[in-house]
């Protein structure tokens, strides 16, 4: 009989921030994957390490940064082989995700290998666009606002239309697209009732007005949220550092 | 020294989805409010009826449904009165909510009242709208895709806008909305990639095609998803029960 594939939801940074079932199913885990940068920590691991055993089986998927599309797929079809030979012997596999598994997660290229011939369970995670409300003491979405997410690479015409269309505007994957992203914004009129966030609810955590937040690239863990009339608080935001 | 006001985060409906972070501040609050009908049970409070104690001091927030503006001001006027007289002891606070407490709650009208003059704390959580990527076994947005959150009452023109240039695209506050709702997917020919869910993670949930949805008012836990593209599955997508 298989085992379970479970993609885990490990939320935003904060430890405590996992579910209460997210955290008993990883405690039953005998393997543990993760995704990982070619050197140096895997994000997803650091958020639960205190959760971890000595004796749980750890898979590292690296996908390294930058990678063009085969030897990614490659990566993928490697790793998902690999689960399944432990699925195949009866243990369930737990895959840490970042957030939540299903929201901008790269946790869909296992799961669309392995549902098919395994049981699959998702757990629900804590995204850290719904972490930003709670770090900026402000609703992110209220009565009947329309909230729109957009990926920072998608193209100027669509940025605008929405930027002038919703309510409430959460950009994600900001990276190096700052600053092309502010001067929309910019354009848009917006800027005064934008923040700029970093690493929400982890101790390194920052957030501020975007017009200040510089030129330089973000890093990938950054967004940007816009409220539409929220202009005073936001003028308000600290310059860096924990605000909470 | 005042207690702290904290807006937690009780997830979805599954127990099991509060977030550890959660759990701690629950079990340690001597007062408890949480929202209520004015009969039967408040859906915020059986979540999380497990983990209380007889010991806590519990606080219904009675907004009776349909109510007008003023009156639902009163009630909100009223209870942070009574929350600020425990806070003003030492004592913290914790209000429920169901989901997460700043993504379409009713927590703000309490904290608008209080985060001037108390400190303030707010415990994501688990929203309904991350936990139907789960139960569906679909990804609710992927790579660069556009996402949109329409709150049903909004009017047909901005709806079906966001219809055409959102990827993948949420319904929430479906309730007695869903017929007008569905006929304007249908206008914008995405009916066979739409799913229509109800109480997610609970025992009685449902998952349907939108098609197979009927015509009745749909309960107010209720959405419609639309992944673009998404036909196939959404039609092999069982009639009613748990599906995961």
């Amino acid at each position: 009989m298989s085992g379970t594939l479970y993609g885990l939801g490990v939320g935003p940074g904060d430890p405590e921030l996992l579910t209460l079932k997210a955290h008993r199913i990883l405690k039953a885990a005998r393997v543990v994957a993760y995704p990982a940068p070619d050197s140096g920590e895997s994000f997803a691991r650091s958020i639960v390490a205190q959760y971890l055993s000595p004796r749980q089986v750890e898979i590292p998927i690296i996908v390294p940064m930058r990678l063009e599309r085969f030897p990614a797929k490659a990566v993928y079809d490697e790793v998902s082989v690999t689960i399944a030979s432990h699925l195949d012997t009866g243990q369930d596999v737990v895959v840490l995700c970042e957030g939540d598994p299903f929201f901008y997660g790269s946790f869909m290229y296992v799961y669309e290998r392995l549902a098919g011939s395994h049981p699959c369970e998702i757990v629900p995670g804590i995204s850290s666009l719904m972490a930003s409300g709670a770090v900026l003491g402000r609703p992110l979405a209220a009565r009947n606002d329309l909230v729109t997410v957009i990926p920072a690479p998608l193209d100027d015409g669509k940025i605008l239309s929405q930027l002038e269309q919703a309510d409430a505007i959460a950009f994600i994957k900001v990276g190096r697209h700052l600053s092309r992203i502010r001067g929309l914004i910019e354009k848009a009129g917006l800027l005064d009732a934008a923040a700029y966030l970093e690493r929400v609810t982890l101790d390194n955590q920052r957030l501020m007005p975007l017009s200040r937040a510089g030129d330089d690239t973000a890093p990938y863990f950054s967004m940007i949220l816009i409220y539409k009339g929220g202009d005073d608080w936001i003028s308000a935001l600290p310059i860096e550092g924990k605000s909470q």
